[in-house]
């Protein structure tokens, strides 16, 4: 049965799931399968391959979604944003840099506007964009993110907000990957949650088979935060940020060596990117959170939607039961 | 009215809500109270001072508490838990090493065997010794701890307890200091929380008045995860955990520059030392965990266990309602 929260009234879904919207693995199948399955799906903008965007939106068919972007980045390719509204999303989420620039163009789009923060200081530019909805984004998070953890953070984030007047819905991400993770996150005030590893694994996801099978695997413990991964591809990403992926050889080489990796990026970045091709994940990163120790299997993305609804019905349900009378 | 889990059952208590067993902090007044209003405190054994546990057991009077001990400094000095089940505790915590060699001593007491864990061989080592209760403590926790986040960390607990076919109950630690964080460690399949840092900042904490000011105003922002304050100290923790602390002069000086303070040891001890008698916490640490953010004032003990247990309670009936009928 649907799970209703502010957040399902407000975006017009049945269930408080969102997709998050990871370059190169959440594309259009898998966003349309998300809301197919009555969460949002969103497709991720990435570094902005235009020809790629528009044919992951061609291949989203009919279904409503959204689609985020790297903040930073956009503001280098704004034009960008144009292309993503011209498809008229239900949402535009923006993450890591300051939503400001944008915020009007989305608006007057008809589109919602999704800021995600990992910080207070984000959370007042958020605010002062006129965020419809802020997903406070924790550490544990598979990718890029920042230091704070998900079960502090949000309720803190939920005080800001109601104290701050705005009537923007929270959202947590960073370490749900169950109906357990959606449930607890509802009680620490978020309105829904934005989910990436538990969807990297799944069957419409765009990462390399290979790399879910990493993720199947994985227990969940060997995940770090590191920057050798930007370092090595040359994307220049704010120094707050970092990336949480699978340890591998590549990493364990690296991180801890970053002034070196620096040195040899001419030399390293063909390398990371042949194995990236070459589906080769002892060099090439599977930006997985902790999370990934709650998955063991590759799923089809409405099944993930549909078990973590069920799931975290009968835990909330189990939960008033724990009320004496 | 009361919480009722499989957790206070098993203890005899009326609300799932447990005193960490913070060194210098926990002791016999702050267990107290925490007992009388319906949780289970527990005198922090810390490092082993035989005079000041004599002192903290007399403290906390005739209420029925616990006891926590820091495993690999109890096994130097194991006489301490014979002083400490001489006092009949409804049970015995042990937290960073292998708990097997004190397992059956504390069973034979009668005491309940509580065992804290970062990881999953941590989990392992804490099956074999035949934990009662698991506390599976995350990163964003206060003082001593590792690198999981308490919300993927529980509900992989959860499942891995439950293969094992042991009867052990888990209790959440790290980020929980309000009513929603303890109706968030249900939702992920806990029987109830360990909490730290809130307690801190109790008015029958053993904490210097000035460092309960501190955690009070910090914003949760300002922790880290530091090696610096146990080198200064000249404390040999295994490498695998950190300390969490307040940012400070003192951690800004060392942090990233442990070889140096290394050598510099025998100097900066004198000095720290003298901080932390002098109340001087630009260089004395705050052990905070990031659940600072939550708690702005310091409060009685029983009324923060009073009001946690309200708010989880309206939080867990408000999470019922969400299910459409």
């Amino acid at each position: 049965m649907p799970l209703k929260t502010r957040l399902t009234q407000r975006l017009g879904i049945q269930h408080p799931v969102l997709l998050a919207p990871m370059g190169n693995v959440s594309g259009g199948a898998l966003a349309g399968a998300v809301s197919a399955a009555g969460g949002l799906g969103m497709i991720g903008g990435g570094y902005g391959d235009r020809p790629w965007l528009e044919q992951q939106f061609a291949a989203a068919g009919n279904h409503r979604i959204g689609c985020g972007f790297i903040t930073w980045s956009l503001a280098r390719q704004p034009e960008l944003l144009d292309l993503a509204l011209l498809h008229r999303p239900a949402a535009l989420m923006l993450s890591f840099g300051d939503p400001q620039p944008f915020a009007g163009k989305i608006k007057a789009a008809g589109a919602l506007l999704i800021c995600q923060i990992q910080t207070l200081r984000h959370l007042d530019d958020a605010l002062r964009a006129g965020a419809d909805i802020i997903v406070a984004q924790g550490s544990e998070a598979g990718g890029h993110g920042a230091q704070r953890a998900t079960l502090p953070l949000v309720p803190q984030i939920v005080d800001r907000v109601a104290k701050s007047g705005s009537d923007a819905l929270v959202v947590a991400a960073g370490g749900i990957a169950d109906g357990r993770g959606l449930a607890a996150a509802l009680m620490l005030g978020a309105e829904g949650v934005l989910v990436g590893t538990r969807f990297y694994a799944s069957t419409e996801s765009l990462a390399h088979a290979k790399a879910k099978a990493c993720l199947a695997e994985a227990s969940g413990e060997e995940t770090i935060r590191t920057t050798t991964i930007d370092i090595v591809r040359d994307i220049p990403w704010p120094a707050e940020f970092t990336v949480r992926t699978l340890r591998n050889a590549f990493v364990e080489r690296w991180h801890g060596a970053e002034a070196e990796l620096k040195a040899a990026q001419p030399h390293e970045m063909g390398r990371y990117q042949a194995a990236v091709t070459a589906g080769d994940f002892a060099t090439a990163g599977v930006l997985a959170g902790e999370a990934a120790g709650l998955c063991d299997a590759v799923l089809p993305a409405g099944e993930i939607v549909t078990t973590m609804v069920a799931e975290a019905e009968r835990a909330l349900a189990a939960g008033a039961r724990r009320i004496s009378a």
